[in-house]
């Protein structure tokens, strides 16, 4: 993808090996599920995405991605969830494509589309420009770095078959990241984690991914509950562990599934693999800017679906988790580049053994501390 | 323990259990190990301790503190390790000692003994004045809460038999911890991570932890590298996973083994889930706590030995890294103990349901959504 720097993959993979243990981590809830069951199903579901897998989800995610994407390409990222009580967009995915089409505009050059129910358009692009995503029409966007189009996906099933088919031919996507989206169970029915059918509120993804596919688009569902894009991988895993997976399971494929705590965190992570792969960990937005992206989704309405609240909280955990989980991949990053660094001060131990025999100040401390040691004894006896 | 509270083992292994799963991710490094390495080797040596267990390590250690500790009682904390290139006691262990010690003088009242080289016992008396615990004579300390008292753990063996034996008579201490405590390999030397073979700084640990155990006291070892006590419990995969394993690798056991990506994490999550058992959120130190506590550390001289450097930094990490990892911890318990609440706003939900049909609302909302799609498609083909 980039014309003078071959992406560094052994970085990229020890990155992501540890990213993966990170984002499954289960702070409190996942969905609905981790609620009812208040059981750690999130290791649950992350070991079955694993099974059939050589190398780390996340990893599988960014290169893919990495071997795909050209500068300018158009990705889209498709997500939304109206969430009952307040029916309104949730925290969930929307921060996650926002954050991830920033580190993918910063590495990659991308052009983001972000693909959500018509209601909720405005509100994504007021959210896109809190990182500077600023949103335009699409042809406006495509010229241009950091800026973006919000493109609608319709509820209406014959409406969504013929967007999908515009979106494919007009933007030729170079992949599709569906984050938090819900898809449809085997009845063709939508539902929350918890089971509850808002198939006539959900923008008809399913259409969407299914032409991308067909084209051969790469597809990557990134979730946490079991009825999101991409859990098809996993159904027979969703019906045996998720309370509610005989009612929500999904049986929506995409080419790759990335399974986090929250679905916001695994995007966190692609962007931060992507980020090692090139020496770029600028490229990973900032605790000012993640603490931005939190403060502009609460004031535009965006929910934590637990309570319902407006309150910058994600499926009931506060901000504070999502930057804890930030800071600890972008320190994965850059203490691993750090340390290629010759000049890093992770070198002074070596330096310090070729120009000296640590055995000779062993030694010499061993005699000082004895000194000190048997002072102190002698003292108490006296 | 506590006279009138039952503690709530459910609430503690679910923390617990995710608690073990974060603080076995590896950030950068984990002892010399990692360093030499590059691989993920905390995780394999958490799997081999995990492996012959029911329940999640922090719970295991956990669990047992609860049931052997009563108010008053006296808990070793045994830590120091002299690094070189600086030859200056490090930053993993001694920091998780005082926190750890603090946690559960705040939840079950003990009297905190920090155990270690005479040299050091002046500077870790600073660091536990640092989170309040100040260090006078343990007849003091006995009979005050939020005291604690400092012993040599000496370098000579025979001071430290006459030690160890003296300790165990007049403590006659609960539990004995030992975090992050350089143990002998099978031919009775002591090493840093990556070989060094420091016998001559180090007290004479194992000695100590003998005597505990013929007494029948409790012993925990917390551990990151594979010559850390307690690590004897997994020396075949030490030889296995560590590429100094069989040079460093350590035969010294205790009663449990908690593997940490850094041991004071381990510590961090033990305290965590004890205060989960017990209800008690506060018990777990504040981030501002945890940052006096990094400071003074700093300031005290305790070094990071990734680089002989004094900067508040653990084995090659930054300190958000163990702020973000306790922040993470302290939502673990928050967040579960707080939908025991019936008043928390995660009911909000529930209390809506009861009292709305979710149905109707969900299909009002339909036919809203119905119409705005309808004008915005409309407005495109005027």
């Amino acid at each position: 993808m980039t014309d003078t720097f071959t992406p560094d993959l052994d970085l990229a993979y020890a990155v992501a090996d540890s990213a993966d243990r990170l984002v499954s981590v289960q702070v409190f809830m996942s969905g609905g599920s981790a609620e009812l069951t208040g059981a750690n199903i999130t290791r649950e579901l992350y070991d079955a995405a694993r099974a059939g897998r050589a190398e780390p989800l996340i990893y599988s995610a960014a290169k893919e991605l990495l071997d795909r994407i050209k500068p300018r390409d158009t990705v889209v990222f498709c997500t939304g969830f109206f969430d009952p009580p307040s029916m309104i967009d949730e925290m969930d995915g929307p921060l996650g494509c926002v954050a991830l089409a920033r580190m993918l505009c910063v590495t990659l050059d991308i052009t983001p589309v972000f693909l959500t129910e018509v209601a909720n358009m405005e509100r994504m692009a007021g959210l896109a420009a809190s990182l500077g995503l600023e949103v335009l029409d699409y042809e406006l966007a495509r010229t241009t770095p950091f800026k973006a189009a919000v493109m609608p996906l319709p509820i209406d099933h014959e409406r969504a078959k013929a967007e999908a088919e515009r979106l494919c031919a007009e933007c030729a996507p170079a992949a599709m990241i569906a984050i938090e989206k819900p898809a449809p169970c085997p009845r063709g029915r939508y539902h929350t984690g918890k089971g509850l059918d808002v198939t006539d509120t959900v923008g008809k993804v399913d259409h969407v991914f299914a032409e991308a596919r067909s084209r051969g688009i790469l597809t990557i569902g990134i979730g946490d509950g079991g009825n999101e894009v991409g859990m098809g991988a996993i159904l027979d895993d969703i019906l045996r562990v998720v309370p509610t997976g005989d009612v929500i399971g999904t049986p929506v494929e995409t080419d790759l599934l990335v399974v986090a705590a929250i679905a916001n965190w695994g995007a966190y992570a692609i962007g931060a693999t992507i980020a090692a792969a090139l020496h770029m960990p600028e490229a990973i937005h900032s605790l000012e800017e993640e603490r931005r992206l939190t403060g502009t989704a609460a004031s535009l309405g965006f929910i934590d679906p637990a309570t319902g609240l407006a309150n910058g909280w994600t499926d009931g955990t506060p901000p504070v988790c999502s930057e804890a989980i930030l800071e600890l991949l972008r320190q994965m990053v850059l203490l691993r580049l750090g340390r290629m660094n010759p000049q890093n001060p992770l070198q002074i131990p070596k330096k310090w053994a070729e120009r000296h025999d640590p055995n000779t100040t062993v030694a010499l401390w061993a005699d000082h501390l004895a000194r000190k040691e048997a002072a102190y004894f002698a003292g108490l006896s006296d």
